[in-house]
């Protein structure tokens, strides 16, 4: 049926406007075929390591994305139909949860997360069709089938995606043995590097805090029973890690505060936490000595801090205890970076080592804070909209907010922080497009020369992120 | 004097550009006539139980209406020079406020105020001229004479807006005669129901508070000189209001905050409440203890919660003290819905008869916190924009916020909350016109495709608000 | 090079919708040459009263301007470049902060600081060129053989930057000497107003608010050892400023508290505040009462009230112990204006004396409060947007959130609040713009009639300012 053919339109995203549509299709042009850099992320090292096909369409698309699984879940499906929590699903489980995706598929227009996922199935897998009840089960057959060929195999992709840097998030204990490995395979040519993530060894109240600073000792060589030897263990790891290619650590509290105890208190408290002994206004004042910490040891070894705080995770118990968490039901609240991270840049916000990228989803703090922040501060830099807010109406807000205060140049460039792969070059290009709108619209409006819109998207996509997190000029190597 | 002359523009609120307006005009051409649920207001159901007519101009669109009369104060009119605490005006004071509307009538250039009587002076009274000090006269001649006629009595005029629902505001103390009466006449077709608005029953904070919850025992049956009567005599006037009709009760404290008190420190506080005893701490505490029974409540008999929070009453005392509530001076203060209402979704945010519909005129929440919250939860949804932002371009706002995290199925439909009656057509109007504007704005951009643009605006406007506030699929009954 | 060559376009900032645009440009059109009236500002009078030449387009353009240095900051340029904290400037040192700004320029594409600047280039300097290190010399070298010539004086330009009104910026203590003497000055025609700024002395938790209240005793004949003597010396002091031509007084503390003391704790906590012996929280409520008893001033004066608070001002200690106060280290937080002007509008808010204009950089508070509060309270205007947010994007949002509320007339009309002189018509010019556009955009959504339209531009660059602060209908006198 002729109802059921569909194919993203060359267009989208771009304004209706046709003059203003016409200048910017020709700013997007010079950014679309850029490689795409991917400075934090959640893509398992060992996917391109292995670089084993998918099984099934559903856990390629379905089951990971908690974006996609959190509107059904509002809409009456049981999260565990969709083979969350579930292990690997039989075929008949998986097709079951397409055939749900495709029942609720309406529901999803207009959301970023159909926009990708159509994004995907045609320009990934060559889907000519839109996803209904009567497309289903035909789509889920198609996808099936091309994975199970060699070209739509992770490294594949990520070379056909034109992937230049990719970052995965890593505990501080881990011995970054895959990405080793996939480094050492001359076979693979993609950089993928660790990012350094330490927030739960950084969070005294909780009840595993004790068992998680042995193992953290434990990977460092260091007794890390006092705050001096956590002190210690953290700078050794970071130090791993950089050895091991990253470039940044990665860092998401419930609020960014970074005041500091004098040092007899951080030990004092320190101990209290270990000894189980600390109240929960002391574990909050350690934790914020602790994120500081972060920053000097940064400071030292240079590894880009992002900085994304003030989402509070897991709000529904049952449905944590039931399916654990990055389940969907993580919903931010309000941030104050200004009080907040001032003792940070009080303390080595001007040191050329050290530098910090922030990004939130309370919006308002784009003009108010983050633009202020950056348009100052040598070291910091307005990251990217993120979360529920990468989306494209998201994004025109964020540019428009913090673009007249601090230009393009104190922004950090798109960060994806996908678990989805497939989904990566989809929001890249979305972020592309979106630059492009906004810049044609400032064209159009006599408010900035072609030439200087021309300049920024020819800079914007690949060369602004690897400025910002350090990754060097080339291709390959920092 | 052709200066004069003025009707409202057929493509009012669509977009200025030729394709897109052309986009728009097919949409809105879906929604225009369906008819109006209106699912929370505050229309008295004496008015259409009684059926008289209006006296004057004045007392219909000046008086109650405090969007109007609150604009005329702060440019230096008295209140009471515009009926507010008057009683039954004279015609000279009635034309005299009239005149005075007509003398400010440039001022409201913009405001929806302006734009909903414009609507009505054309769609309702058939005027053809714009309000002026020139034309006030002849303008309020010849709406006086028209609602002397029997087809601008209020039922006349409730049938000929097409409203198959409309929801009142009540008491839990209420006997409802009035609906029954209303629902008993058989000359009357439309469904008018109540709703339960508890709101100063769970305030001990209120000096009257034991007047107020004896009055609830009274009514009930119960003695509510103890906790476990007013819970109970709260379920017992929750189900009479169920067995009127009514499909929702109505919440708005300073906070949304739901937390659980131990059923002894409820008791206790309840009964310091009941002797004075409360301190303001505790008063707060039990409020929201309060409130939060009422969730477990409504997961018993299936009310919808609408939920619209934080607005602080009363703003200034002496105008207080001088004219009553209601009379412009309530504004609206910031919210934090996720901390606040965690307690009780944690409680019965999964129970299949819980539901609650969360609004507010704190815009920053918007993306931040009650699109993720109604993305996720199966018994949350999206309110629309409210009081001073149900405006145009806040209503486009809150669109944009919200539909790239839920869409629209995740939406209450809109919400007119309004004591007007005869602004309820235009306010409905509007908000069906903004959305297909924001809807016709997708597709021009290719981000949503015209068939699903299509599916959404056949449903919107009253489908989906029966949905939502379980007003069944027929016309007439639930 | 043709590449060089660069005017402003005339239809900049104006929609790109060729319909709109047409509308726009004819409500700009009755706009544009309408005299300016810049009721807030911090240009010093000796400028105007000595009227020497600039000695060189850094010291003009660079040096004295934070908006245009903290970019370069960012960047990784040393304040101290850019002429920060250096006395004079030798030639040479000027022309290399000249080429370092023209190194950056293209970091500023889209900012309202290259936006001004290009317009005062051309507009007032007559360049026809791009700022680039190509040009930066030849710039540099026009613009400074200009600055010797009679008509780029300072009075000069007054007269043809069409300026009506300006006020200073003034220390309580000032005897506003260059305001006299400009004053009877026959050979110059503008009007230059000092403007009361207390700030620092209601801030009882300064280390020198001892010296501070000695100093403003001193300058009124007041003993300000006690409280009585405080309040005294205050209004001394404004009627004094009042008397001299004043209009207005001006706030910007961190918070806008005005909960008033009780009068003995007031007193206490004043002795404590001269003695040392002030706890930082009571130091906060002596400020807040302090700026209460403005407000009660204001009411027996008629001094306009400007509050603009929630700015941390030097949040970067070093940069303040190098370079002193207002180099770019301001940065906004989030503000509650509900809750803190509540006690001084319940108390004078109904005064005909008082009146106050509110303006923040959080702009969450324009549809949520200060709308609202505008909109009702007779003594209460929503000022413009301030600051980072004196840009066209947020102009734009400023007046989409609130003129729903509260059309246009609640509104203060621009506000420049600048140091650079040069940047005055740029920067009313820019809102008159702005203003264009969005009442060109409800005019062609069919939201407002043109002749509305026609009517608000009519009034609102020098009409409305002049009938906010008071300034008197004429040209010259109150």
């Amino acid at each position: 049926m002729s109802n059921d053919a569909f194919v993203p339109h060359p267009d989208r995203l771009l304004p209706a406007d046709p003059a203003v549509r016409e200048i910017a299709r020709s700013l997007y042009a010079l950014e679309k075929d850029q490689p795409i850099i991917s400075p934090h992320g959640h893509v398992d090292p060992r996917l391109l390591l292995d670089d084993e096909p998918w099984t099934d369409p559903t856990s390629l698309f379905i089951t990971p994305d908690h974006y996609v699984n959190r509107l059904m879940h509002a809409r009456g499906v049981d999260l565990a139909d969709l083979g969350v929590g579930q292990g690997p699903l039989t075929e008949s489980a998986s097709r079951r949860a397409w055939s749900l995706l495709a029942e609720h598929w309406h529901a999803y227009a207009g959301t970023p997360s159909r926009y990708w996922m159509e994004h995907e199935f045609h320009e990934v897998f060559g889907l000519e069709t839109v996803l209904s009840p009567r497309t289903a089960e035909a789509m889920y057959d198609e996808i099936a089938e091309k994975l199970t060929r060699p070209e739509f195999r992770p490294r594949a992709l990520f070379e056909q995606f034109g992937i230049q840097v990719m970052a995965t998030t890593d505990d501080p204990v881990d011995d970054l043995s895959p990405h080793d490995a996939l480094a050492a395979d001359a076979s693979f040519a993609g950089r993928v590097i660790p990012t350094f993530r330490p927030d739960k060894y950084l969070e005294p109240a909780r009840e595993d805090f004790g068992a998680l600073v042995a193992a953290l000792g434990e990977a460092a060589g260091v007794d890390t029973s006092s705050y001096d030897g956590h002190l210690e263990a953290m700078r050794i790891r970071r130090q791993y890690f950089r050895d091991h290619g990253a470039v940044s650590s990665d860092h998401a509290h419930i609020d960014p505060g970074t005041e500091r105890l004098a040092l007899e208190d951080a030990r004092r408290l320190y101990g209290a936490a270990l000894s189980g002994a600390i109240s929960a206004d002391e574990a909050v004042a350690l934790r914020r000595h602790l994120l500081a910490d972060q920053a000097r040891l940064a400071a030292e070894d240079g590894l880009v801090m992002t900085i994304h705080p003030a989402v509070l995770r897991n709000h529904d118990t049952a449905t944590f205890e039931r399916f654990g968490p990055d389940v969907g039901f993580d919903i931010p609240v309000a941030v104050d970076f200004v009080h907040h991270i001032r003792p940070m840049l009080n303390d080595v916000g001007h040191h050329p080592g050290f530098r910090t990228v922030l990004f939130t989803i309370d919006e308002t703090v784009f003009s108010r804070e983050i633009a202020p922040l950056a348009g100052v501060y040598p070291s910091v830099y307005a990251g990217a909209p993120w979360w529920f807010i990468d989306s494209p109406d998201a994004i025109l807000r964020y540019r428009r907010a913090v673009s007249e205060t601090i230009g393009y140049s104190r922004t950090s460039g798109f960060i994806d922080d996908t678990r989805a792969f497939c989904s990566i070059p989809a929001r890249h290009d979305m972020a592309r497009r979106l630059d492009a709108t906004h810049l044609a619209g400032l064209v159009a409006e006599h408010r900035m020369r072609l030439e200087d819109a021309t300049e920024l998207v020819s800079t914007l996509p690949t060369q602004q992120p690897r400025e910002v997190f350090r990754l060097g000029d080339g291709g390959e190597t920092a």
